[in-house]
C-alpha cells in the first residue's frame, strides 16, 4: 500500500485535523472529531446535516459552508458514523429551525441517521438520495445507491435553506432534487482502504467495472476497457433510459472524477457528452467537472445529469463558500 | 495503459474542447486549439501569458480569467507549446498594456517563449518561475525547475494586474514573488503519458521519489517509503534551509497533489507540516490544498511555502474567478 499517511488508525484523526485547520475561516472540528460544523448558523436557520464513510472527499466535510451544509459527520474510511456522531451533530447546529438530514441510501447510513432522529429532542426530516441507476440493489444497500448527485442535492437545499425555507419545503424540495437527478460510475482500477491495505477488488490491465459504487462495490458487468465515446453512449443511454419522459429541458451535468483520473480525462469525457446530447432534447445548462465524489484514488468518474427548471436553476446559481465548492462569495 | 480517451493522438483536443465548452462563460479557444484566452479583457490592461506543456491541469488553462492570466497555451502532454502558439495568443490577447508571460524554467518553454517575444510587435516581459529545490539542474533545466509555486506567481500578479498594475510594476512583483517562493515533491507512482503508452519510470513497491520534478523527472533520491511526517520532515527542512534567513514571518502554504492522491492524504499532509512548523518563525497564513499542479495521475504531493508581506497577503486574497482556483466572485 503506497499512501502518505503514518499509523494507519490516524488517518482519518490526522486528515481531520488538517482539513479543519487548513479551513479554519470557516469551520470548526467537534470533540474526538465527531463531526465538522461551520462556524457560523444563523438563529432560527433550518440546518442541514450529512456524513457518511470517510474516503469520498470532498464530499460531505468539504461542501459545510454557507450556501451548503451546516455539518458533517465522518465515519471511518467506507463506513457509516455512528448514531452518536448524528446525534451530536444535531445538538450541536441546531438552531430552532429544525434539522434536515441528507442521506445516501446505504444500509448503514439510514440505519444510523434514523436512530439518531429518533434520538433527537427537534424536528428532524431526512432525504434519502439513490441517483445511482446502474444497480437495483447492491452490497451495501436496498434499492439504489447514493452517488455523486447527492452534492448536487445538498447545493440547491442548501442554497434554499440559507434563504430561509423551512423544513418541510426543504425536505420536499429535496426529495424532488433526488426524483431529478440519475447517475453512472465507471471504474478502471480499484482503490485500497488504508486499514485494508491491500485493494478493494481485483481488476485486470484491459478490464473495467461498468456501474461501478462509490466504494468499489461492483456494478453492472466487468467487460474489456473501451473508448471514451462508447463508455459515455452506455452511461448516457441508462440514464436517459432511465429517465423516461423526464429527460428533457435543462440539466446540470456532473463529470466527476473518482480520484485517480486527471482533470484531462475528465473534460475529454463532457466532450464526449456534448456530442451525446446533441439533439437529445437536454441541453447542459451547467457544467461541474472535477473530483467530487471520490472514492480515494479510484481511476475512473461518474456522469451524472439533474433535470432542473429555473427555479432550481437558481438556487444551484446561488452563492457558496465551502471548501470544496465556492462561488458568488 | 487505462485511460478514458478515444485516439491518444486526440487527447490534447477533445479535452481542450470539453474545457472551454464546460466553461464557456468565461473562456474560448484559439483556432486550432492554440490557446485558451479570457472571454472579456479591459483595454489597456496589461495582460498575463502563461503556458507549457499539458498534463498538470489545472495549471495552466484553469487560471486563466478574473484576476490570474488572460490566456495559456497548451502544448501536447509534457511537451513545451511552439513559439507560434505563443505569438498567436500574444496577439489575441495584447490590449495595449503590454504582455507579461510567466514561464516556468523548463528549456523548450524558454526558448520558444522568448522567441514568441521577439517576433512579437508590443512591449513583452517574462517572470521565469524557479521554485524547485530539489535539484540544481535537471532532464528539462538548466537550472531549478519550475513548479506548484507558480500558480502562486500567477495568482498574485493576476491580481495586481486586474488592479491596473504596469507591466514594469507586474515584472518585478512576479520576480520577488518567485524569489520568496520554494517548493519541494514526492512521488509514489509514476504516470503514463497517452502517446508513450507506459509508465514515464518504475519504481517499487516500497520506494519514493523524493524531489520528483512534475514530469516524473528524477528528483534527489530514490528511498524507502516513509511515514508522512518523515517526508514532510525531510521537504519542509529542504525549503527552510535554502530559504536561510528568509524563513520567517507570514506564509501561503500550498500542499499540492499530483493527480492521483486522495484529498484525504493531502490535508494529512497538511496537518504534519502544521508540526512541522510549530516554532520556527513560520507561520502559516493562508492554506490551499488539493489538485492543482499535477502530473497526470501521479501519486504524490509537492509543498510550496511561499513568504509573504501584507501587500502579497491582499493580493492572494484579491477576488479570482478561473475554473481552477474561485474566490470572493
Amino acid at each position: 500500500m503506497k499512501k502518505l499517511i503514518n499509523a494507519t488508525d490516524q488517518v482519518l484523526t490526522e486528515s481531520l485535523n488538517g482539513f479543519v485547520s487548513a479551513h479554519a475561516d470557516l469551520l470548526e472540528l467537534g470533540a474526538e472529531g465527531k463531526f465538522v460544523r461551520r462556524k457560523q448558523i444563523q438563529p432560527g436557520k433550518t440546518v442541514l446535516i450529512s456524513g457518511g464513510g470517510s474516503g469520498h472527499e470532498p464530499l460531505h466535510g468539504g461542501f459545510v459552508g454557507h450556501g451548503m451544509l451546516d455539518a458533517a459527520c465522518p465515519g471511518q474510511v467506507f463506513t457509516s458514523p455512528t448514531p452518536d456522531q448524528m446525534l451530536e451533530a444535531i445538538q450541536a447546529t441546531e438552531r430552532g429551525g429544525g434539522v434536515l438530514l441528507i442521506v445516501k441510501n446505504y444500509e448503514g447510513d439510514v440505519m444510523n441517521f434514523e436512530m439518531a432522529a429518533e434520538m433527537a429532542e427537534c424536528e428532524v426530516a431526512t432525504v434519502q438520495t439513490d441517483d445511482d441507476v446502474a444497480v437495483e440493489s447492491s452490497t451495501y444497500s436496498t434499492g439504489r445507491r447514493g452517488v455523486a448527485g447527492t452534492m448536487i442535492v445538498e447545493k440547491i437545499v442548501g442554497a434554499a435553506a440559507e434563504q430561509g425555507s423551512d423544513l418541510a419545503t426543504l425536505k420536499a424540495l429535496g426529495d424532488r432534487v433526488n426524483q431529478q437527478t440519475r447517475s453512472m460510475g465507471v471504474a478502471l482500477t480499484s482503490c485500497t482502504v488504508p486499514a485494508a491495505g491491500s485493494p478493494t477488488f481485483q481488476i485486470g490491465e484491459n478490464e473495467m467495472e461498468m456501474g461501478v459504487g462509490i466504494h468499489g462495490e461492483p456494478g453492472r458487468k466487468r467487460v474489456a476497457l473501451a473508448e471514451a465515446k462508447d463508455i459515455v453512449t452506455e452511461m448516457i443511454g441508462a440514464i436517459r433510459k432511465d429517465f423516461g419522459d423526464q429527460a428533457k429541458g435543462n440539466a446540470i451535468l456532473l463529470v466527476n472524477g473518482f480520484g485517480g483520473t486527471p482533470l484531462m480525462e475528465l473534460y475529454l469525457i463532457h466532450h464526449c457528452i456534448e456530442g451525446e446530447l446533441a439533439g437529445s432534447g437536454i441541453t447542459i445548462a451547467r457544467s461541474l467537472v472535477g473530483n467530487y465524489v471520490t472514492s480515494l484514488e479510484m481511476a475512473g468518474c461518474s456522469v451524472t445529469l439533474s433535470m432542473v427548471d429555473n427555479e432550481l436553476l437558481g438556487l444551484w446559481d446561488a452563492p457558496v463558500h465551502t471548501a470544496g465548492l465556492r462561488w458568488g462569495m
